[in-house]
């Protein structure tokens, strides 16, 4: 318990996520990945497709957060602006850059595909900025100081997060565990769980109702209580006690 | 095309976002909601159960945006902290308020449900607020100038935006469309997308390529084109465009 945390924040650019027509799941994939490394999110942004949104969004995150991941707008086309926006914030020179070139030459020469100029502006890498692998599309992303830029498509995202796991250097990493109660309302539990949050002030103790519909319609309610830390040892005692508190568990 | 765009943001608090645990889709579910409303998104944060934080985002969102939409952290136990950090925000003084209180009553009585020291948290509302329903389980949410405060729970959260909608002064209506191609990357039509957004400024063209696997294993891809404008006639005209340039569209 005594190495410090080590926080992040996700950077999510693009208007099709704050439309409503895309369902943002990098935010939940990039904390499920960093979990086991000892990283944990603190915060997460959606902004739009707009220069000055996105300067403003990193610049106050990357001064706050150990490590900040981007994701989205790094494709071939008008929209995608992030890389040019990155460059901006950390008033870094941007072009073409021969490294990135390369790839997409050696990646489209096997696909058969032409590196139109419009492809060109995947290899638009800010100065200094090392390359994140893409073994799905080839185009890279890139890293500048303690900024990740990854692609939007989760598939890629993915892809690329396997490449920089190696640069991260992570906390002790957090443990948790989940307690389900069926048939309980919040308002039941809230004096036990308020006590035990006194009683063990090293876990983060969260309580989440949640509704469920059976067949035959009918619905179903309880919570689910889960604990964090990492401290193992206080976390098994804790859930020991909460477990002889709590009513009807599932 | 004279009216002024009305922008929101929603402001998601809760840890078990953040860790990871589970996926947001009140972003999502808030954006399609005020579509039609003619109000669209500008941003979205995630933050913690802390009020130092809850308290910054807010004043910034709020500041910033015309109407901002908080959801999470207004049930009863010891990490629902919204609504005192929504008073601290705004500077106000929060306490059990009678209107809220006597919502519970009749709610619990109803059900057969114990009013215990633990919900009447949820009855703790910054002065001046006014009320919002929540169909689903009672406790209300409330609105502060600007700022609607809904429950995380997304069917709750969708029943207190039913309550709302009356109250938000929308801008042009956005109607959107999308042209959908399979079989083409986003470097093979970069060019023609980007004259068109030359060519249509009033007309927001993104570009979001999608991957698909089929039954058998083989995987397809291509690229949904969407169109985005309050001006009906010059999204017709920018589509027929579009589609006399574009390749095989499925």
């Amino acid at each position: 318990m005594d190495e410090r945390a080590v926080k992040a924040a996700v950077l999510v650019i693009g208007d099709e996520v704050l439309s409503g027509r895309t369902q943002d799941v990098n935010i939940r994939q990039i904390a499920e990945f960093l979990s086991p490394l000892g990283i944990t999110l603190g915060e997460a942004r959606v902004v739009s497709d707009l220069e000055a949104d996105i300067v403003e969004a990193l610049n106050a995150l990357r001064a706050r957060w150990d490590y900040v991941f981007t994701t989205g707008g790094i494709g071939p086309t008008h929209d995608d602006i992030t890389a040019d926006a990155v460059a901006a914030a950390f008033g870094r020179h941007i072009d073409v850059r021969e490294d990135a070139l390369a790839i997409l030459h050696e990646w489209y020469a096997k696909s058969g595909t032409q590196l139109t100029s419009a492809r060109l502006r995947m290899a638009r890498i800010p100065d200094g900025a090392s390359l994140i692998a893409n073994p799905v599309t080839g185009a890279p992303g890139f890293q500048v100081e303690n900024v990740f830029v990854l692609a939007g498509v989760p598939k890629i995202a993915r892809g690329m997060l396997e490449d920089i796991a190696h640069r991260l250097e992570g906390g002790a990493v957090t443990q948790s565990l989940s307690i389900r109660l069926e048939g309980v309302r919040e308002g039941d539990i809230a004096e036990i769980l308020g006590q035990a949050a006194k009683d063990f002030p090293a876990i983060s103790i969260g309580s989440y109702p949640w509704f469920q519909e059976r067949e035959g319609g009918e619905l179903s309610r309880g919570v689910a209580v889960v604990l964090r830390s990492a401290d193992g040892e206080t976390l098994a005692r804790a859930e020991q006690t909460l477990k002889s508190q709590l009513p009807a568990q599932s």
